[in-house]
């Protein structure tokens, strides 16, 4: 492995965070805030590490599949333990666990907090704490990468490491062009959404944090109440519809952008995720009126911030779900498995993987009933190579293995069943609340310190798919 | 398909049914019960739509594919329906449906009860209940056939689509002489451990039915307390090992029995089983003993017996795991999910499924890092055919969706998350016991009746190991 390769790339990305920490800084200045230290001193110390890596010099700029494996993994490890600097500088985590916990959610968009009062933290902290969201959520690094396209160091292998999808055949070919385009579409997203959420009659600022929380969907809000501390239905419209849209393929938001709406149309994936939303929303509705005696409306407006907010992965709240009846809370457990679509920012095991496991197992009983008949894998008219279908099911097995293994540490940890089982499925999925000890009105500061550790490394599994972060701790990858 | 083929096989299975409940009739005779009207009713029953299905002419002795998941779907549901009568004219489940469940979780091996009061009931009917559990633990329809050998109906469909496992490559060639030692070995095993009980100082009674239950994997006992009624050191141990024994591949005492231990010593999947056995047991005594105050013994002794019965599928309890702390019980459910060897009486995902998925997912881990070198899974040193490895990711999918499915519908019966999770994982692992509502001192009289009948459902689809049942319940078998 070509390591001083690995090492420049990593100051490259770690002199990026400390550039992208120059916002907060300011936003503490802009409302008068008496102690600019902790970004100071965070600026500083990213830069000097950043600068210090990014002098190594190198002979190769051929990132292999290694070299691209060990960027992401250690990259986004970086990018969270300079994160958390100011979280603790400012007094804001005092314990420098619950800090990396805090900004790992962030990166990953995760959206779990360890914050007990979110309210009383300076307004540069809550800046900085939504900016890791939308950074973390089209992949930091391949942001990187495609700010600086003179370096070109082997984007596809950290597109690919980064981000998120069983197919990458809906992006453009040329990644360098392709992640910039891809941006563009993020940032006319993200801008829109604000400029809807302030007419809304928020203020800038917090149309801003909601606008990070949803695009990436992350799901940290600077209030405690979550998004139900507006308690505006149109507020939650326009969340609920931005929310829907990033949890779907930002490839065909670009299509659709440029007046081609046929592949938004044609998606099968699409199809499958919004079909989900709908009839999750339609049973716990029912559910609802039927065992809450939730009038319709209120049933109505609910379940679709709820539904939306996890199956997204986003993770906002105007409800507290804990307190639904079994129906609903295990719907809603299912979707957190679920998930957004391929290219998104969404997590969890995403609709096109489903889809995908869907007409195999059905393809198989077929194969059953006519053992002779020649039979593949189809997604509308489009033959599904087998080795995606065998990627998938791979796939598959290792995150219910890996959700099984962190809920047994959980467990382990004296956290109750349900908690621990939640929290593990919130975290590999990069949902954000989970239930019992850590429902959506609750939060994660009463699990132990080993108990966060472990939550952090299932985000950042998560968040690379699995196998980045796998392969890197594999020892045959050391040999 | 050859519908009358497959009436007058159902019509057979049904004769050696009446001619099965024979037996039941006598011990009511023998202990003087009062009334032998209910199994006097029964035999009839089944022993008249039996004969008037098996008159049924035919033209052809061949058994398809399509025929053989028909005999084996059907034939397991009239077992079940004909064996519920006895329970019901006895008065011991007045309710049809809670006979039904009864039965099903009798033949199938699960041993969940719906009765309250266990020890109330007369002996025949308890006799019956624990002879539906040793007549389904080899597969009773394969039984009928090798009874039978003149009648020699495609025995290797039979075998495919009743016999445990994810590969039938260590049974014999032929099926019928295959079937026939294995019974010999089950007869043999059954035999001694009555013995090995009646020495111990149980009643040839209590002996018979705890036999049945362990060497079946069921776990029906004639106590309300289960094996913990005995309070037997020398009893629980001697259960233990035929647990141990019956979860493991038949086909490997049967070469034992003749001297061959070779076969055994081999045996990757049987190492696999053996391990996670003693690692379970070993976790659970520390969690015991650091968070319950145990005596080092006492948690050997609950550890031992709960770890086997669980992972064996068997559901015998000597204590009540319900009240342990959240890391034994997680590693509880995650032993349901695993189960017993294949080619055992055991139920669960099955060993041998565990140990390809294992492997498989490291082979695609190691494809990551050499995408250039050509990997194939291997168990020793045999290599895994692809279509194995691709039929074993099939069958974990659907056990988890089929799993999820069974857990979605008893939440939105009104259980609580673990109980319906619990239920419905012990219900398709054919195990016996859950948690909370459904816990091991607990039973399943409490679950509505909709939620009864998707556990019966549950049980078969297990206990034919997915496939036999979904194919026959699809719209492309019956075109």
């Amino acid at each position: 492995m070509h390591i001083n390769l690995v090492l420049k790339t990593l100051g490259l990305v770690l002199l990026f965070e400390a550039a992208a920490m120059v916002p907060s800084l300011f936003v503490g200045l802009f409302f008068h805030e008496s102690n600019p230290q902790p970004f100071l001193i965070s600026i500083t110390a990213a830069g000097l590490v950043g600068l210090g890596l990014y002098l190594v010099p190198i002979k190769n700029k051929n990132v292999g599949y290694r070299e691209g494996f060990a960027i992401a993994t250690f990259g986004w490890l970086l990018l969270a333990i300079f994160g958390a600097i100011p979280f603790v500088l400012s007094g804001a985590l005092p314990s420098y666990v619950d800090a990396l916990f805090e900004t790992m959610s962030g990166f990953t968009t995760t959206g779990s907090s360890v914050l007990t009062n979110i309210e009383i933290l300076p307004k540069s902290v809550l800046f900085w704490r939504s900016m890791t969201h939308w950074l973390g959520g089209m992949g930091i690094i391949v942001l990187t990468l495609a700010l600086i396209p003179s370096l070109n160091i082997g984007g596809m292998q950290m597109f690919k490491a980064e981000v998120p999808g069983p197919t990458k055949s809906k992006v453009l070919p040329r990644v360098a062009q392709t992640s910039r385009q891809l941006y563009k579409v993020y940032v006319i997203i993200t801008v829109t959404q604000i400029i809807l959420l302030k007419l809304a009659g928020l203020s800038w600022f917090d149309a801003a944090i909601h606008s990070f929380g949803t695009v990436a969907t992350g799901g940290f809000s600077n209030y405690n109440a979550s998004v139900g501390h507006f308690q505006s239905v149109s507020v939650e419209i326009i969340i609920i519809f931005f929310m829907i849209i990033s949890g779907m393929n930002f490839s065909l938001h670009y299509y659709a952008m440029r007046g081609n709406l046929a592949p938004l149309w044609k998606d099968r994936e699409s199809k499958l995720y919004l079909g989900v939303i709908v009839v999750s929303i339609a049973l716990i509705i029912i559910d609802l009126m039927n065992n809450m005696d939730y009038a319709a409306t209120k049933a109505l407006r609910e379940a679709s911030f709820q539904v939306t907010s996890i199956i997204t992965t986003t993770g906002f709240a105007t409800a507290d779900f804990e307190k639904w009846p079994p129906l609903s809370k295990f719907i809603l457990l299912i979707l957190m498995f679920f998930g957004g679509c391929a290219g998104s920012t969404g997590g969890g095991l995403k609709a096109g993987r489903i889809l995908i496991l869907f007409k195999s197992v059905s393809c198989q009983l077929t194969r059953l009933i006519h053992p002779q008949a020649v039979l593949r894998v189809r997604i509308g008219r489009d033959v599904v190579n087998h080795e995606v279908v065998e990627s998938v099911y791979n796939f598959f097995t290792l995150y219910i293995l890996i959700f099984a293994a962190g809920a047994l540490i959980l467990t382990g940890l004296g956290l109750d069943l349900i908690s621990a089982a939640s929290a593990s499925i919130t975290a590999l999925g990069n949902v954000g609340p989970g239930l019992n000890l850590v429902g959506p009105m609750s939060n994660f500061s009463g699990v132990p310190d080993l108990g966060k550790l472990t939550l952090t490394l299932l985000m950042l599994i998560g968040r690379l798919e699995i196998y980045t972060v796998l392969v890197v701790f594999s020892v045959r990858f050391w040999r």
